[in-house]
């Protein structure tokens, strides 16, 4: 085992898109588990879009980012030393923690993952917490029924890929919208998505929904905001629900961004726009892994994952997700499994 | 009985605020009732916001309002004529008719009233319409729960004052806004509210909810829109719920008016916010009908009306609405029922 454990500190608070000068890659020694405590390897690193709102010193569901910290992210880690009856080195778990190769946790805090289930790397994408995010965020907030038409923007990301072949498996039309041909391509061949658009090839969002929206939009899943989110509401039809997952487009913007008031519409067409994080539904992980498990083994959910090489490459990995570079999942490889 | 029976029709599409050149008064013979139907004789007709929308040639849940047709309203009157075995002259009856004196209805359509219960014109206001928007909209929309804020925008209207009232009734804080100094003291002083703010006489309304609403807001009633709810929304709480009744502050304009976008906060907070129309619950009328007055007959809740005598006065009791002239219930005075 090395000594020295490199992490990822946060810096600086940017403005806009965030660039890598807001980071910093340190060395400390590798820290020593105490009583209870398990020492883990990180072998697979989650960056998500979320992780904006961390770096900017708001209050939010969750804490901010300290600057001069390690940030923290979902990963996949083996352990590596022990002093947790519960808990073996080679035993393989996920946890939200520090960006860092080796994390000390209590190992009551570690959620245990059985390799031979699914590749390491899904247990923070289509098996994590993007995956729970698009079940509890479609089925419980959106409330999709048969032959209804669910439109998910982001929908070639890791919740929005998740989130349309959920909403095919209960039976309904899907359209999505992406940022490059291939991810078009990508949701309309190999996952099922009735149509896509490719908003950056696209002048008139309104012209291309209502093409690929023939009898309206009944449930609209968002991750973006924006434009694209100002298109579909032209679209929705009476008791429309409208699940608020993320809004991508505005999370680099330094000022109150401004857009058409909606609440007319949502009085007249009895609409219902709702938020909701994934930990708001933590007691029913079981359920999803389960729901979710089954759907990746029999085919019905595919998955795709944009992997970027090495812990020293996380800043990049995590700023590309804001500039669309990753198709599916994107994670971040940091080591193997010891043999 | 006379044999003229005037009616107003709308004549123009108003641009903005609507002003007495969109509507014309004219005379016709008096219907004859044909086979179940009665001839109804207008005594108090109804004007309401939402009147606004019907003036606009634009698809909502309801048709608008035809060119030179006459307009519609809910309405009290009194059977004169009855070819419908149920109904006999003197019979008091409600329903959503023609702005006209006269009016020949089917018979099975007419709700009875009980002019023993309470004076005829509250069938119109707090037992009418505007009383079952406030007790669905706040109770089955927002979900008030004991303790917790609620905010009501145009809380000294047919709706609003009613929203305010049934809140206090399960326990809430409730904080009404308000366009003059009597109608605050109107909801302070007579109604219970723990608190009203004038919005006119207001420069920042952000520091007035604040200072109203120490534990932030977790239920908005929102009859107005625009700028109130702006500031709403920076004190609302995890969790909170939005009604959105009505957006009056909107009715008028011309142009899509634009504010600042709220998706982020809506993910952030999770918040709910949802439109609705008293009739998605007319199966439930008489829940509604039996709560609301039993809380009027026992004083839990009070009413005040703005009573405009005549019908040839009724489009300018209309417009009084948009500029705010109404406390309470805005009603138009026909006819008193026949000796």
């Amino acid at each position: 085992m090395p000594d020295t454990n490199r992490q990822w500190l946060l810096t600086d608070r940017p403005h806009g898109q965030p660039t890598l000068d807001a980071f910093e890659l340190v060395e400390e020694p590798v820290p020593e588990p105490g009583p209870k405590e398990v020492l883990l390897k990180t072998l697979w690193m989650s960056v998500d879009p979320y992780m904006r709102g961390r770096m900017r010193a708001t209050d939010s569901y969750a804490d901010y980012w300290e600057l001069d910290e390690p940030m923290r992210c979902h990963l996949v880690g083996e352990v590596v030393e022990s002093k947790h009856p519960d808990w073996e080195p080679g035993d393989i778990a996920t946890e939200r923690l520090q960006w860092a190769e080796y994390n000390v946790v209590d190992g009551h805090d570690l959620d245990r993952i059985d390799p031979d289930l699914a590749p390491l790397s899904t247990f923070v994408g289509v098996l994590g917490m993007p995956g729970r995010t698009a079940y509890f965020g479609l089925l419980e907030v959106g409330e999709p029924k048969p032959g209804e038409t669910v439109v998910v923007s982001g929908a070639a990301g890791a919740v929005g890929s998740v989130v349309g072949q959920i909403a095919k498996i209960n039976g309904c039309r899907v359209v999505g919208t992406a940022g490059s041909d291939e991810k078009v391509d990508w949701l309309t061949d190999e996952l099922g998505f009735d149509d896509a658009i490719n908003y950056k090839e696209t002048d008139d969002y309104v012209a291309a929904l209502e093409a690929a929206c023939p009898d309206g939009i009944d449930v609209y899943f968002d991750n973006v905001g924006g434009a694209i989110t100002d298109a579909v509401f032209e679209h929705l039809n009476e008791f429309a629900r409208v699940v608020i997952c993320g809004q991508i487009a505005l999370y680099n913007l330094e000022e109150q961004p401004t857009g058409p008031r909606k609440f007319r519409m949502v009085n007249t067409h009895r609409l219902r726009i709702q938020g909701f994080i994934v930990g708001d539904f933590s007691n029913r992980n079981e359920e999803a892994m389960a729901r979710l498990g089954g759907w990746v083994t029999n085919g019905d959910i595919q998955y795709r994952e944009t992997v970027t090489e090495g812990f020293e490459r996380a800043p990049e990995a995590l700023i590309g997700l804001f500039e669309g570079e990753n198709i599916g999942k994107q994670v971040v490889h940091v080591a193997d499994v010891e043999d």
